[in-house]
């Protein structure tokens, strides 16, 4: 923690910063293994071999991330554990049927997810919010699934309205799930109060998420 | 293997070295999709992790094949799919039912045809052969199957008998797809055949690969 001393980043819990590092550590382990899963269902080699290769990328910021945990004296498994059933669940709820899926899914909501943890990682001191920010810059996958959606919308007019669906149904598992984290873990609900000041503050997070949804909805040419 | 200039790797026929590396290229997709699905049978979130740490390397392989597949003006999907049927059968024919079929797969299975794949590439000029030579190099997975599969004979003596079985028959259908591959493949074939000069050079390859596999089966501590 080598944060100037006086900004609230010191004050922060490092019991908040293990949930936030086990949560994402976890949500990297899932995310290759849905990629990995995904891949399979590619309509070309090339685009199973792009999967597969972002899948790899998801793989190096889980070992980067349980590094820290191991840095901070805490168990990776012991800081993942708490995680695992919600984001099970999330993705056991929202199995890609297709391959147009699986890419919807892998920008909208890895998109939606990865912009609520780095709003919780401005919170955090250096330097894990530099760490987490790292690891959730996107590996190439926002531009390839936005090629291939819009490719497909293109092709056949009819596929936009069932995606459409697909996304809000995302959005929706995905808030019932962080809803629930979030109730479990009193140091990261708190982290959260905290950084964002008030009720307003959160109202304005929400606001800032939803609105990035939104936007890559459109990028996909579906509506949101 | 550093044969001098004027050795046969000079007259090598390029559709052998395109075949060749088009078979790894498709291997190592094919390996990463595999460890990613027995990572899912891992007991431990960290054994699932090493695995997919272990995908994430076979990708990279995979990468770098096709790389030079472009480089010699071939097209890496062409190049890997006459080889396509003959490795999903292999894997269809050989589904792991537990994590350590999964493992003695990876280990005995991979061990083999890393084997034969290496016979093949000493017959072959540079900078293929030491490609191909530096993909088929070990990413730790080898101890790590050893170790776990030690640990759980150790633990119950009954299972060594049924993953020995296991390991028999990963190497009937090997062999199996192996010759179906080289009966389709002419410049393979031929590369194979002038490399071992005759049939009894052909017989010591098939020695020395047969001999690899019994230490290996003895390093897990199964019966060849």
């Amino acid at each position: 923690m080598t944060e100037p001393a006086g900004s609230r980043g010191d004050t922060v819990d490092t019991r908040a910063v293990v949930d936030l590092l086990g949560v994402l550590a976890y949500a990297e382990l899932t995310a290759f293994d849905r990629l990995a899963e995904d891949a399979r269902l590619a309509p070309t080699l090339a685009g199973r071999a792009a999967l597969a290769r972002m899948a790899a990328a998801e793989i190096d910021h889980h070992t980067r991330l349980t590094a820290r945990l191991v840095e901070l004296g805490a168990d990776p498994t012991t800081a993942m554990t708490p995680f695992v059933a919600a984001l099970d669940a999330f993705h056991g709820s929202t199995r890609p049927r297709t391959w147009l899926e699986g890419l919807v899914k892998a920008y909208v909501g890895d998109g939606l997810a990865a912009d609520f943890y780095r709003e919780i990682a401005g919170f955090l001191p250096d330097p894990d919010r530099a760490l987490i920010l790292d690891v959730l810059a996107d590996t190439g996958h926002a531009d390839f699934a936005v090629r291939e959606v819009r490719a497909a919308i293109a092709a056949h007019r009819t596929v936009a309205g069932r995606l459409a669906l697909w996304g809000r149904r995302l959005v929706g598992e995905a808030i019932t799930q962080s809803q629930a984290v979030i109730a479990e873990r009193d140091e990261l609900a708190q982290l959260i109060m905290e950084g964002t000041g008030d009720l307003a503050g959160i109202g304005r997070l929400i606001d800032r998420i939803t609105d990035a949804h939104t936007e890559r909805m459109r990028a996909l040419g579906l509506n949101p």
